[in-house]
């Protein structure tokens, strides 16, 4: 038994998953674990810094066993950007948070995939619009970066699929095992594109103590909001909130972001808290399906455990009636 | 095929849907008609008002073509609402939003099945205490009340089907068509409880003007927020929000709770709104399904639709891998 979907068969991979191009902990080991694994792993490029890309990129290319893909900030980046990552040879170019269209054609001239990440209808349509190969609904149980007011996945799926027609979607937020994975095909999604989970892998480029965050994390402390964001002085624009763990900052500030932002004494107060070692380093970006995650595995296995998980929710759920 | 779960077994159904006991709206005619579907009603009898139930009770006992049950909000009752409903000789009660410790043991001794919806792990661990013979994750998407920090159904039905164990689990908030059935059957739940979806029905007691909004009605236009409870004065605990379709006192005072509570003016504006018919009469609660709405069918053909399009969904996301 085999998941067999219209993004399987694009890109020649085994298993309908992909890995979250999570700035900068989505490097070239990751991309190339999930690879090996059988799935389709992307960079998380960020802004396609020359120093960054000429680091992962060999790692990936030379340890990945098939096609991988690159990341992009689509608000972060210029046309700059999209010709180095080109020149790196990907088989997708992912573009999330922002107007495809200035880079669309190029990509998609380039012979690479054009990945365009949504988070809602309207952008849904901007995507089928500027040529998409392959759609992302993310929902808003997603880990990091996303839109202030996004969908959940379970209801934004199908709506985006019977959008998007022929073009295959891939679903993601919320999705850390294989009972996700198997929900997001029935409700006519080509695979999952995961985050969170593939953050706590053994190729994952976070701190340790990240990792273990997530692995003790719960998916009722997670929260989307801006409140790090403007504490750490983050380049995000505003229409984008980031769902995180926890932290001390936050329950501080929560609900009152444009006080925050007022208040060049909270920022001075969270860049010292940092640096003494009061507060933690970076945030925690995490999805709502932290729960679910609670090893350290390599990303490679991962994958085969997700199918695996999958596989048995279809036969427990739909063996008897499929088979009767 | 069907979808022959651990629900449908507990009550000897042929489908796993259960329609949600949706305050007033789901009234005799609706139950009656989901169970001619071949799915399991329940009434929505809020606090146990006895001349609602006098009236509403008969007609599903008389139309449904099997067992139906009745729902109460938990925080609105009392001892002798929970002894009214069971003397109507409902196959399940169903209590939503509070402790349902106090009565638990008073339902299960009459013979009728306890079923407690739960909207986080806390009360889903107090549901399994409680004996409960069946528990409803309801995830944030559905429409009408909820938790005010709610989890998402993708992530959410998964925690509470493992902690749960041998109890059927259902799944609520989000799901409107039958790609929805078919992925929280994959995700573990062992049927759906479905909403909004049965508020855009023939048997529907709701004002035709309401069931034409959610036919025309996006998930994108849905929030949920306490500020129309607030103004209409009403009587729900501040831990619950309403998710609700668009209103122009929303737009108004939307992240002002606690300033609208304290501004009598405000709830005498509102008041006077609706009664010259400046404002619609009442809220319109949706879930976030909305979007998948788009026709008024009879109860009963809405929960064969369901059934069919989940069976399409899975032969078509699963049916080559299980066949092969």
């Amino acid at each position: 038994m085999a998941f067999s979907t219209g993004f399987t068969r694009r890109f020649g991979v085994r298993h309908p998953i992909a890995s979250a191009p999570m700035g900068g902990s989505a490097g070239g080991a990751l991309v190339a674990a999930v690879s090996r694994g059988g799935g389709f792993g992307l960079l998380g490029a960020g802004n396609g810094d020359p120093a960054w890309l000429a680091r992962e990129v060999p790692i990936a290319a030379e340890g990945a066993a098939g096609p991988w893909g690159v990341g992009l900030l689509t608000w972060a980046i210029d046309a700059g950007a999209v010709e180095r990552v080109l020149e790196c040879g990907p088989a997708a170019v992912m573009l999330s948070f922002g107007d495809p269209g200035p880079y669309a054609r190029r990509i998609r001239d380039s012979g690479a995939a054009l990945i365009v990440q949504v988070t809602d209808l309207d952008e849904a349509r901007r995507a089928v619009d500027a040529g998409a190969d392959v759609i992302v609904a993310q929902g808003t149980e997603s880990g990091g970066h996303g839109a202030r007011r996004g969908r959940s996945t379970l209801p934004f799926v199908p709506l985006v699929a019977d959008l998007a027609g022929p073009v295959p979607v891939l679903a993601a937020g919320g999705i850390a095992d294989g009972r996700g994975l198997a929900a997001v095909l029935a409700l006519g999604a080509a695979g999952a594109l995961i985050g969170t989970r593939f953050q706590a892998t053994a190729e994952s480029l976070v701190d340790p103590a990240i990792a273990a965050a997530i692995v003790a994390g719960r998916g009722q402390d997670t929260e989307r909001n801006r409140v790090l964001d403007i504490a750490r002085g983050s380049r995000w624009p505003a229409e984008y909130t980031a769902r995180t763990l926890g932290h001390p900052f936050l329950d501080e500030w929560r609900g009152r972001e444009a006080e925050l932002a007022a208040d060049a004494e909270a920022g001075r107060a969270y860049r010292d808290g940092v640096a003494s070692g009061e507060l933690p380093p970076v945030p925690i970006w995490a999805g709502e399906g932290v729960d679910l995650i609670n090893d350290l595995p390599s990303a490679a296995d991962v994958v085969g455990t997700l199918v695996a998980q999958a596989e048995a929710a279809v036969a427990e759920a739909f063996g008897p009636e499929l088979s009767g």
